[in-house]
C-alpha cells in the first residue's frame, strides 16, 4: 500500500530527509523505490543506504503509525498529498511525511509564524498573545513551536481568533511536549493543527528542534519575533526565514531587557522592527491582496490588483516562485500571500517541483 | 571696529542670516558692507532692506553686547574666528555670530548631540546621563539643548566626564533658559560652554529653537536620541543631523512607551539602533580614528588608517568635505571624527568655504 511505503521510506534509521528526497526524484514515488531492486537503489545512494533500504524491517512502525493515523483527528500527509503544505514545497527540504493531529486545512492558509523565548517576561507573553490575536482577526494562521514562553501565548492568542493555529513540534506527533503545555495542546489539536516531521515516539531530542523551526519558518509569509535572547533559538527560526524569502519582523523593547536583545540584533540585521500588528500587515501588503483569504473560499472571489499582477506575470506556462518574483517584482513573502488564497479558489494549481500553474 | 560691525550686521530687524550671509558673500567683512553705500547694498538685498541696514540705529544694542562680551567668560566669535565651531562651516546657513559662555576651546572637540523629550522617563534620564558620561570618557563632547528631561541629563552625565559639555540655547545667551535649569547652566558656563545665535535678551520663543537644534546637530558627528514623542523637536534635530550627513543613532524601547515611539520611528527611516555606549563608538570608528582627540592635544600625533586615507585623499588642493567623502568613501560624520583631531593637532587646516588643506 502506498502509505505503507512513504512510512517504510523515512522510517529507516540512517536514511535522513536528504536521502529520501534524492531516491523520490530518481524513482517518484516510494512504491517505485522498493521495487527497483538493490543494484539500482546502490547507485543512487550507495552500497549501505541500499542495503539498509531494503533488508530493515520496519513492519512493526509501519502498523503502529497507520493505526495511529486511524484515530480520529489523526492524518499523513505525504509530499504527494493535495492537503501537504504547499508553502513548504518552495523550500529545499520538504519533509516527504508529515504526522499531523487536527485541522489539516489550516494547513494552506496564510500563515505567519510567532515565536520567541521560553522564558520570556510576563509583558512579552502579553505581547505575543495580543499580537497573536490581532493577526488571527485579520485571517492570518498563526504558526508556533508550542513552547512555554513565546510560543504558548501565541498560540493562545491565535486560538481566540477565528484564523486558528498551527503547532509545529520537534517530538513525535504522539508525544506532546512539553507536558506543562498539554491543555494548549490538546485545545490546539481540537482548534488547531499539530504537525511533527518526526516518527511516533520521537523524545525531546536538542538536535531536532533546529530541523522544527525551518518547518515554523517555510509554512509562514513572514516570522514575528516577540523576545528573544542572542543566540537563541528564536533566532535561528528568524534567520531561516529570512533566508526562505519571508519577512522578518520584531518587537524592540528595553536597552536594559536582556530578553529584547535578540530582538535588537535581528532589527540591525535587517528585520522590520513593529509596534502593532498593523505594522505587520502593512508591511506583507495584507489589506490590499490577503483579506480574502480569511473568509471561507468563495466560488469566483475578488480578482484585486495583486491577482492581476501575478496571473500576468504566471502567463501560461507554470512557473517558480523565484522566476514569478523576477516578472512581477513582488517578494517572494508578497507572492505567497497572492498565491495562496488564488490557489484556494481555484485560480491557480501548484505543481510538484514549487510550479504554479493558471488554471483558468 | 570689526566686532561692532558685526553686531551692527546681526542686530537689524529683518535682517535674517540669509540676508547676512548673502551680504558678507558679496562684500567681505562687515565694515566693508557698511562702507558700500545704500545703491551698492540695495542691488544685492533690495531697497527696503539696505535702508533698514543703514538707517537702523543698533548702536545701544552694539554697546551692551559689548559689554556682555567684556564679562569674563564671555565671548562674541564671528564667522572670520579661528575659535568659531569649523563644524558649522560645512553647514548651508552657519551664524554669522554666536554668544558663548565658558570654555569656548570645545566647540571644536569632536562631539555627539545627545537630544530627547522633555518629559522623559526616570529611566530614559538615567540612559541619557550613563551614556552620556561614557562617550564623554571616551572622548566625545557631548552637545544638547539645555532642556528639561533628556538635555538635562545628557549635560549632567558629561560633566562628569573629562570632555566637556556644550549647551545651545535658543533663548539670548543672557537669558538661560528654562529657569528649572539654572544650577545646570551655571555649571556647565563653569565646566563647559553655551552658545547662542540670538541676539541677548531674545525670550523663548517657539520658533526660534528649531534653528536652535540645526545648530546641536551641526556641532557633533552623530545625533543620539534617547527618547521621543512623534513629531517630537528631537525628531527634527535627527532629520537636520541626517540631511548634515552626520549618523543618527536611537535608544529602543517598550512598545507601549509613547516615548519610545519617535526612536522606533527614526531606526524605520534607518537610524541605527544602539544599545550601548560602545555601539555609537563603533558606529563612528571612534576607536580607530578619534580616541587621540580625547587627550591634551600633542605635538605630533598618532598617524592612524583613517588619517592616512584622509592624507591621500586630500593631496594638495583644498579639497570640500563632499569631494573627500568621495576619495576616500568615508561619510560625512567618519570624515569629521578623523578630520577633527587632524585638525586640532595641527595636521590640516580649514579654510573658509569648508575647504581643508594639508599643512605638513
Amino acid at each position: 500500500m502506498d502509505l505503507a511505503a512513504w512510512l517504510r521510506l523515512t522510517l529507516v534509521p540512517g536514511v535522513g530527509g536528504e536521502t529520501q528526497r534524492t531516491l523520490l526524484k530518481a524513482f517518484g514515488l516510494p512504491e517505485a523505490i522498493f521495487a527497483a531492486g538493490p543494484a539500482a537503489l546502490a547507485g543512487v545512494v550507495g552500497n549501505d543506504l541500499a542495503t539498509g533500504l531494503l533488508r530493515h524491517d520496519c513492519a512493526a512502525d509501519i502498523d503502529a503509525a497507520m493505526a495511529w493515523a486511524a484515530q480520529p483527528g489523526n492524518r499523513l500527509l505525504t509530499l504527494a498529498d493535495t492537503e501537504y503544505p504547499q508553502s513548504l514545497l518552495g523550500a529545499s527540504d520538504p519533509p516527504p511525511l508529515l504526522y499531523a493531529k487536527g485541522r489539516i486545512e489550516l494547513l494552506n492558509r496564510p500563515a505567519l509564524a510567532i515565536v520567541g523565548s521560553r522564558n520570556a517576561t510576563a509583558q512579552g507573553r502579553r505581547d505575543a498573545e495580543a499580537f497573536a490575536r490581532a493577526l488571527g482577526d485579520a485571517g492570518l494562521c498563526i504558526v508556533s513551536g508550542l513552547a512555554l514562553g513565546i510560543d504558548g501565548a501565541a498560540h493562545r492568542g491565535a486560538l481566540t481568533s477565528a484564523a486558528g493555529t498551527i503547532a509545529v513540534i520537534g517530538t513525535g506527533a504522539d508525544r506532546l511536549y512539553p507536558a506543562r503545555n498539554e491543555a494548549l495542546a490538546r485545545d490546539i489539536v481540537e482548534n488547531g493543527v499539530v504537525i511533527s516531521e518526526f516518527p511516533l515516539g520521537t523524545p525531546a531530542l536538542a538536535g531536532n528542534f533546529p530541523r522544527r523551526n525551518r518547518i515554523i519558518a517555510g509554512l509562514a509569509l513572514g516570522c514575528l519575533v516577540v523576545e528573544a535572547a542572542p543566540k537563541s533559538g528564536s533566532l535561528i527560526t528568524a534567520r531561516l526565514a529570512a533566508e526562505a524569502g519571508r519577512e522578518v519582523f520584531a518587537i524592540p523593547g528595553s536597552i536594559h531587557s536582556p530578553l529584547s536583545h535578540g530582538c535588537h540584533q535581528l532589527i540591525r540585521q535587517g528585520a522590520k522592527l513593529v509596534e502593532t500588528a498593523r505594522d505587520v500587515l502593512e508591511e506583507l501588503r495584507w489589506e490590499v491582496s490577503g483579506v480574502d483569504a480569511a473568509a471561507p473560499v468563495p466560488g469566483g472571489g475578488s480578482d484585486g490588483a495583486g491577482e492581476a499582477q501575478v496571473l500576468a506575470s504566471l502567463g501560461d506556462t507554470p512557473s517558480s516562485l523565484e522566476s514569478l518574483a523576477e516578472r512581477s517584482g513582488l517578494t517572494p513573502a508578497e507572492l505567497l500571500a497572492i498565491l495562496l488564497p488564488m490557489e484556494l479558489a481555484g485560480r491557480i494549481a501548484q505543481l510538484p517541483g514549487g510550479l504554479y500553474q493558471r488554471l483558468r
